[in-house]
């Protein structure tokens, strides 16, 4: 099949990604978002968007985890459609508004956008595949395969714990399955499945890749890291995303007094838990293996006159692949063993392993598809092919397409 | 005057306290309490503790803080009252039930107790106080000056933050007036002045050493500590309280994906103040000036995927003397510049002192007239003087009495 010229209509992209960005989840006197996970302005975007897809011929499907699919039919609507998709939803304000990577610019087509908060992250994603959806249907074409246009529900994992939740969901491959995720509660003891029942998208499709199957899934995505800047280049071709896995630590001690506690007898959790971060720090650095964070951290007691007995912190690592992902932890817990030997306090430590996203390697027939049409696009000397640091949707995805029906093209 | 041969009645002593305790504010199934100040149970105390006063004679009188002065006559009511004094307000349940000092022993007069939870603490001074009184009150005995048996409001700072609040709005010497207090709030964003008004003990007589005199202040608590017990003595004399000093710690840092984020060019708030934590421990171990504890920290954003670019942490030092306290929190924060010079990681710290306790030195004839009743009761061997490593009510009430009336005796 020959390529065809058609161009989306760049500026007709941004003005509608600006619009509802600014009219659902926006911050005041800001491009900065705040827009979790089945909020009133999630809501309001979810019902915007089933409107746009419907107004363009589409149907729409809601499955139990409140994804929406857009279908926009082909000429054999046996095959299982090929997806374009990401998330509406965002991180809370305040990780936003002091982004560090809001000076970044992004090039889509031939405009140039300033990128500043949530926009660019997966709501960009959904909104360049309702662009080609209203591409393909202002030039009446019509595919072979179904098009399906998807919103993954909490990406973020901002209100209900657990990233990527309702496309790693819809694999069967993640930890979680509906009825956990449906009684994970946010901050305020609000059950999952009780807000999507609240803002009418608890829908009776089964999120489950064999009752709803995918032929292949196209992400556009924000780099949200600086190697793309730093090489010069307009465009990655994105090959895989690299292996990552959480782990929740329980640092124990005993509690005492701040006054009457000699410093020789203290089983200070905290100072432990201290040297222990300082650790995941610097085996990342010293292994040279990927990258070791630690976002979290929690005390039992918060009194300042007590010696803390309990703290709990997680441990975020991300490498290239499973293995090093195994040994970074591996070598993160050797020295977790040696602090203790050292300090011999009294405190001791146990770990949880909590999630866990294994390395995705693309597929090589879907690789070239973006591949070509970013060289013929920006030319060959602007695009990189890269692996992504942050994990998506597609991570989860991509694998269970070619477990479905017969691939496309 | 001529020692009298009075004793109290220990086993009422007892019998009052542990059966005040199991009524209000007991733990189920333990001696563990959790009697939060301005509580229902705390109300439920107090109305007690008025009404026993009331029925040996003693006049009651309430503050804007809710102390409670019950006083009794003596032959010459010009003079300020002789003070006992405590509190009846314990910590909240979780730090109780784990005191590593539980299996400690205290003796008074012939009886031995078990230690357990905050039965020992400032409610051990109130009702020992209140056995003199009625001790005093059967043997008909009528003193020189009044008598005075005090209930300090909030000596916990545990639900309304700041330690040994009211009788630190007394002396008129700590950072806090009545007005601070009146509009400090609980985890519920409940008012303490409300609080005061809502169980009844929002009184009229000024919070104040000059508008309310004492002339001396004695109080009966643990050790809290271990010397006591390593030193095979029954009885300490505390002679002074060591000198303690807050603050608070803010670390600042960049926000970032921690995914993305390459381990070199991160300002990781969190690994900053995990060196500074440690540093503060160090410091204390290495310069043997005293004890330094970390026992809150908090981080603004807890996101597992987000490197932290805010956290607060609270330091407690303890010293013999003020002079030890300012040099080793100068040694602390030399330790901070250091690490953030190795560092080099683009993060900050500052620092505000939040609370302090200047070191108390007690009155030689108060002293000796404890040391004296120790001796006589226990004999010289079993005694131990010392000085506090924990504050008390008494190291703020001690310094205003000689600032009053006329010395008793």
């Amino acid at each position: 099949m020959a390529p065809l010229s058609l161009k989306i209509n760049a500026q007709r992209l941004n003005d509608t990604l600006q619009e509802t960005c600014s009219r659902w989840g926006a911050i005041r006197n800001s491009t900065g978002m705040q827009r979790l996970t089945l909020s009133q302005a999630d809501r309001d975007v979810r019902d915007w968007l089933v409107e746009e897809a419907r107004s363009l011929g589409c149907q729409v499907k809601v499955d139990e985890m409140g994804n929406i699919f857009c279908i926009r039919s082909g000429t054999n609507n046996g095959l299982a459609p090929i997806a374009m998709g990401s998330h509406l939803d965002t991180q809370p304000a305040g990780k936003l508004l002091t982004h560090p990577l809001s000076h970044h610019k992004v090039r889509i087509d031939v405009l140039i956008f300033s990128l500043k908060g949530g926009r660019y992250d997966g709501i960009l994603g959904v909104q360049a595949g309702l662009e080609v959806l209203r591409t393909l249907h202002e030039n009446n074409l019509q595919t072979h395969s179904p098009i399906a246009l998807i919103d993954w529900t909490n990406e973020e994992g901002a209100r209900f714990s657990g990233a990527m939740m309702s496309s790693g969901v819809w694999s069967q491959q993640s930890f979680s399955n509906f009825e956990v995720c449906h009684n994970t509660v946010d901050i305020e003891g609000i059950k999952m499945g009780d807000a999507l029942k609240e803002i009418g998208y608890l829908g009776e499709t089964k999120c489950d890749y064999r009752a709803n199957p995918l032929s292949a899934h196209f992400e556009l995505h924000i780099e949200q890291g600086v190697r793309l800047e730093n090489e010069k280049k307009t465009m990655g071709v994105v090959t895989s995303v690299q292996s990552m896995r959480w782990h929740t630590i329980r640092v124990s001690g005993t509690e005492g007094h701040a006054g009457t506690t000699p410093m020789g007898v203290r089983a200070d959790a905290l100072v432990s838990a201290c040297k222990f971060i300082t650790a995941v720090r610097d085996a990342a650095v010293s292994t040279g293996l990927g990258v070791g964070t630690v976002g979290v951290i929690s005390s039992d007691t918060q009194s300042q006159a007590t010696i803390p007995a309990g703290i709990n912190f997680t441990i975020d690592i991300r490498c290239s692949t499973d293995e090093m992902v195994e040994e970074l932890y591996k070598n993160v817990f050797e020295k977790f063993n040696e602090i203790l030997a050292e300090e011999n306090n009294g405190t001791a430590w146990k770990s949880v392993r909590t999630w866990a996203l294994p390395e995705s390697i693309f597929d090589v027939q879907c690789i070239d598809s973006v591949r070509s049409a970013a060289v013929e696009l920006v030319g060959a000397s602007e695009v990189l092919e890269m692996k992504s640091a942050a994990g998506h949707d597609s991570a989860w995805v991509y694998y269970l397409c070619f477990q479905t029906t017969t691939r496309p093209c």
